[in-house]
């Protein structure tokens, strides 16, 4: 499974591929950055936005695009570029008919690091090991989107297990094969 | 002078489109309201958003965009989805090279019913009077979207009166074409 994490921005939007699967070990496919410039309107650089999350997608392939879940009481200076940006990045995914999730900045510090609280160092440090680098992808959002797409996958993992789970239950359970309660983090919507 | 007013949401993106002059009776065109269903996932009810507002500019050809500034101190629980729809906007004008302006709900007020302060009613009527409807456009954010086109219009209008005072001031200025003050209202950020 490949996916696309994008921490989305106006002025540095992350981008991080990721492939594998659960319980087996994940691979750096790419990594990088989008960067708009604050001098040009916002609409051109939404539109750069877009025809560079077109050309991530359109170069990766992606099974699934992964995108940070923006909130109000965000920082307000830079909330409604980041909530245009992530609009962006929803609609290039669901457009091509892709699977698109949405995950809290929680959600992706407890999968990466099994703490909610985690700071970017932290972050940073578990992505680099989850995906055997030799150092921390910079900037903080680079690794941000990779941390996404690490969290999709496993996320999805524990999903796809539920759903056999609860498929399994529903059926005649032969002995031996009685669905285990499933100890993950808990399901991600896949869409929202 | 064609303009496609856009009042960005989620649930019902208003959609306006006027034609005429500074000083010349304007003229409705096109007017109605985009609507996704809140049971969809927010990327395929923007790709849905996003599909209305290119059909339109397919239809009509505009010559500008007017989008309604979205402000993070609006009402938290929509403001998220009315800041991506508003990006959606911004891109679909843009990518065509079309000019695209932002005006505050503020200034749409003032420059329809001379104050900042009015309510949609006063909006609605306004709108009715200066197209010669027969009727206010419902729903509200169909009327704030004829309200944007009228605005754009409007305050473009005044922006052409000051480059050209601006320019005339600048070259030796003839006797009797002094360059009048202008009292309209303050220029538009024709982008932003």
């Amino acid at each position: 499974m490949r996916v696309l994490g994008i921490d989305p921005g106006l002025t540095r939007c992350g981008m991080g591929l990721v492939e594998g699967d659960v319980g087996r070990p994940l691979r750096l496919v790419d990594v990088g950055v989008l960067r708009t410039s604050a001098s040009e309107p916002v609409a051109v650089r939404l539109v750069t936005i877009e025809r560079g999350i077109d050309a991530w997608i359109d170069e990766h392939r992606p099974d699934a695009v992964a995108v940070e879940r923006v909130f109000a009481r965000s920082d307000v200076s830079t909330v409604m570029g980041t909530a245009q940006a992530s609009g962006i990045a929803l609609v290039a995914a669901a457009r091509r008919g892709l699977p698109v999730a949405l995950h809290t900045p929680s959600e992706v510090k407890a999968a990466v690091s099994g703490s909610g609280r985690a700071d970017k160092a932290q972050v940073g440090a578990m992505v680099t090991r989850i995906l055997r680098l030799d150092a921390a992808p910079k900037p903080a959002d680079a690794a941000d989107a990779l941390a996404l797409a690490i969290t999709h996958i496993w996320r999805g993992g524990a999903q796809a297990r539920i759903d056999a789970a609860v498929a399994a239950s529903r059926s005649r359970t032969p002995a031996g094969t009685r669905p285990r309660t499933v100890t993950g983090p808990a399901p991600a919507r896949r869409r929202a």
